[in-house]
């Protein structure tokens, strides 16, 4: 089978071995991957991740590995069963199509796909997967929502973290795909005021249409969350930070008002500097959140199924196995993509969904 | 009346005039009053917080008048009602014990006792209050208990952002007034493991008075947040953090064990840095805290009432008006004192409780 090899700082499409499910475990066919603003990070900064992990003493050998032999990224898919391994349950059926939480459970704790070249993610035509966290896709969804589920169940999982009350307004600071799902989950949720801010004229609009109320440059004067603060008449604001750019949270930690909650999902390459005493006496809170749990996971695919969330203004074009490397520079520039998503199936240059 | 009076930084005894209750205030007699670690970094850095705040470009004309004119200082106090002001309800009698969140209701916003020469704080033998805010101590409550309700309020707060849940274990770090607070409210909330950490041996025996389950040097390897991590088998630990040492919030996050809520009060002087990546990877969570709702704060009173928290060993010594220069200085000690009270209506030299 066909499978986009990271290695040595450059994707290869490689013939590799068909992957064997082991117990308890089934082979997909790989049916749509979403390129992840995190698979883009590790493409530019794996080498630079190294050497800070050496510097806190964590341990690197695993990705080391992963760096020299080659990885598989991806972990926004949906696939189609194909087979089943030994020790199965099968209550799911050959040609069900599935997502799944990005992980395998072999040996102690679950291993996350992509992250070593014992379990490979999904830039291939088939990938093995644990039955046990399998989800079904409903017929009714094509396979271009199914993919969002993931950074969907991101969404859903920020937006948990910042325990909204009536009333809340909402700053969302960056409008990549995940601050744009959780504009959507915010106004999902019944939230009012959405004050979406980004630099890219094309993300603002993409923020318009998932639902925010406003959408301002992240450079205008008074900024997003003054003029959040202004409509929220001395209660705290909930701010979504996405941007992950240094120095924002000194910014915000300045600029909010007091009781304001930030949840904070977009990360700052080296060492972030705050005014403590300013944080403690608004009282403010920071949440990080990176992951989700298997409910938010779940959720995020109703969420799909039922149409309350629409993913279509996201996925701006799909690509096969051969124009990885050109989707990946394709999406620095944010004035044109914001999703783009790999079909391992499809041959020829990008294609628009649906 | 006298009054200590802080100007110039030093404390001088002052004869002022009577304070007279406006609209809706009453008069009392202050009967005690704790020296606040806030009081103590106030008179410390009051001249630097003025620099800090200007930087950032805050207004600082009140605090600078008020550090020119002089100050009374005093936020935990007990008081006697002497007089009741024009307007008032008098659902309260004369001769009632009362203790009331620090601040008084006039204008646009409450104004925080102590912050200003127009509202003087407990370091005096009289003081103005806001009749709506006052709480009825029972006579069975001491003053020296009573005068522990605000900083036991901010413990209650404290644990209420911990958001705990069954088996929890917790971390202590720092076991000066508040953190011992702290400690006795985990105790109360059924924590079984409360691992308290401090420089000081005596204040290391304080905490196993107060309820830690364990009580380590701060120096000690492992340190407490190991200790505890082991004992939470792979959960994230509640972690308070109250010494507001330079580079401690750092290096907690590097310490910490994924999904480690951080509830933090003490106050760094500058500002501080930390491994943005970890945190996120981690999904740490910080909660910045100072205050306590107006429920917090009847609680604390609650639990003096009955019983439920021993104050005993938190106040080791009690001075007059004269001596506050004194027991300020005393307190740069942790193996001497923990907290020391005001009776300003007490003559001579230091006494002890009870």
């Amino acid at each position: 089978m066909r499978s986009a090899v990271l290695r040595d700082r450059r994707f290869l499409v490689e013939e590799v071995a068909m992957p064997a499910p082991g117990a308890g475990e089934v082979l997909v066919k790989v049916r749509a991957c979403g390129i992840c603003g995190s698979d883009l990070h590790f493409f530019k900064h794996a080498h630079h991740m190294v050497e800070q992990a050496k510097k806190l003493g964590a341990p690197t050998e695993e990705l080391e590995r992963g760096l020299r032999t080659g990885l598989v990224l991806g972990h926004e898919f949906v696939g189609e069963i194909v087979a089943f391994g030994p020790g199965t349950a099968r209550t799911l059926a050959i040609g069900d199509r599935v997502c799944s939480m990005p992980f395998v459970l072999r040996g102690a704790a679950p291993a996350l796909l992509g992250s070593n070249p014992e379990t490979p993610g999904a830039y291939a035509e088939y990938m093995v997967l644990s039955e046990a966290l399998l989800v079904k896709v409903d017929a009714s969804v094509p396979d271009e929502a199914a993919a969002l589920t993931e950074p969907l169940g991101i969404a859903m999982h920020a937006v948990g973290k910042a325990a909204l009350q009536d009333g809340d307004v909402a700053v969302v600071m960056g409008c990549g795909p995940i601050g744009l799902a959780i504009t959507a989950v915010l106004k999902m949720r019944g939230v009012r005021h959405i004050i979406a801010t980004d630099l890219s004229p094309k993300r603002r609009a993409l923020a318009l249409q998932m639902g925010a109320s406003e959408a301002l440059d992240g450079r205008a004067q008074p900024g997003a969350v003054t003029s959040a603060a202004a409509l929220a008449g001395g209660t705290g604001l909930v701010i979504f930070e996405n941007t992950g750019a240094p120095g924002m949270l000194s910014r915000l930690v300045l600029e909010a008002p007091a009781k304001s909650r930030l949840v904070i999902s977009g990360i700052a390459p080296g060492e972030e500097t705050f005014h403590h005493m300013v944080a403690i006496i608004k009282e403010l809170q920071f949440s990080f959140v990176i992951y989700y749990t298997p409910e938010e996971f779940a959720a995020a695919l109703t969420a799909i199924a039922d149409g309350r969330f629409d993913w279509r203004p996201l996925v701006t074009g799909i690509v096969g196995l051969d124009d990885v490397a050109g989707a990946f520079k394709a999406l620095e520039d944010p004035e044109t993509h914001a999703k783009i998503l790999i079909d391992p199936q499809h041959r020829g240059g990008l294609r628009a969904p649906g």
